[in-house]
């Protein structure tokens, strides 16, 4: 790890980078030894990561067979242009962010209730403004779906958060950034002064 | 693999996903034999990945070990919710995307010229506006940093690149979804129109 990045482990710090990633990336090993990182939907319920997938395929097969597995889900924050930090030198260009790594074990879940909440879950980080019937074991509409689509659980053994939000750097600077960030007013560049507003 | 993605190894759908992707996930196996996904910036020249990182740490001891790696790079496309699909079924929902899987090997550039052109190249990639001083071998403004800098290179061994745009589905499936999307006009809706274009 960089210097300029902090390692966080707080409850709160993990449930908002998975909240805010889209995306999450599975680490699994082939059977010839390469590594895999499978990018897929997700959702975290406590410190759980839940997400389906086929009952068949090499994800599956790796998956059933019990090896460790890592889960890695990363929140872009802004991307910050070197000649905002220096005058020609390229190299202060960097990417802020918020991340999370996960060493752990992944299982199939079998237990129809438990798929029911995995998958309502999913839905509802996806999808938050409803207009879909509430996924249930019990609920006609989804039996065949919950028989057939795969539901799949990582629980951690260890995770790491980390952080490149230049915590390191003066109050000023900060009150600078901020500055730059509003001025060039990405999408993402309001979140990022949200998150540098909540270190000060 | 589903069977609504599609493969595909065209050079040209790997520039693009390299192009749009700003996060590319390295996957490594650590001694313990969790694999990682680690998050970072990335640029692909021709089909070899360059990234820069510290000359210490656990990345630098798994990559000098010379393990088969791997590299994911995820350009998501739109996410489309259930109702767009179906009328309260929620299983429709998905994520559009275009991806690519790398599985190569890593070294750690040594040759100075190399590290060079690998910064550059990442440099032009997320600052295309430029306003930085080239980096180049002979520059001495850059004689340190390049080498304290580690510069590292992914060679694949193969590569698989999947996409999730409806392919299958019927032209006047295509023209209603283009319409909904340019309905709720989201900044990633544009680039799935354009994207879903391309295939009529």
């Amino acid at each position: 790890m960089r210097r300029s990045d902090f390692l966080n482990t707080d409850d709160a710090f993990f449930q908002q980078v998975a909240h805010r990633s889209q995306v999450g990336y599975l680490g699994l090993v082939t059977s010839e030894g390469y590594p895999r990182s499978v990018a897929l939907n997700f959702v975290a319920v406590e410190q759980s990561i839940y997400f389906h997938g086929a009952l068949a395929g090499e994800k599956f097969d790796l998956i059933c067979g019990g090896e460790k597995v890592g889960f890695t889900m990363a929140w872009e924050l802004s991307y910050i242009p070197s000649n905002w930090l220096g005058k020609e030198y390229a190299c202060p260009a960097t990417q802020m962010f918020k991340s999370v790594e996960i060493k752990g074990r992944c299982v199939v879940v079998e237990d129809v209730d438990e798929k029911a909440r995995g998958l309502q879950a999913l839905m509802e980080k996806h999808q938050p403004e409803g207009l879909f019937r509430p996924i249930a074991a019990g609920e006609k509409m989804y039996r065949k779906a919950l028989e057939e689509t795969g539901v799949f659980r990582v629980d951690a053994d260890s995770w790491t958060g980390k952080a490149r939000l230049f915590q390191e750097k003066s109050e000023a600077f900060q009150v600078k950034l901020t500055e730059k960030l509003a001025e060039r007013g990405l999408a993402i560049d309001g979140d990022t002064i949200l998150e540098l507003r909540k270190m000060s």
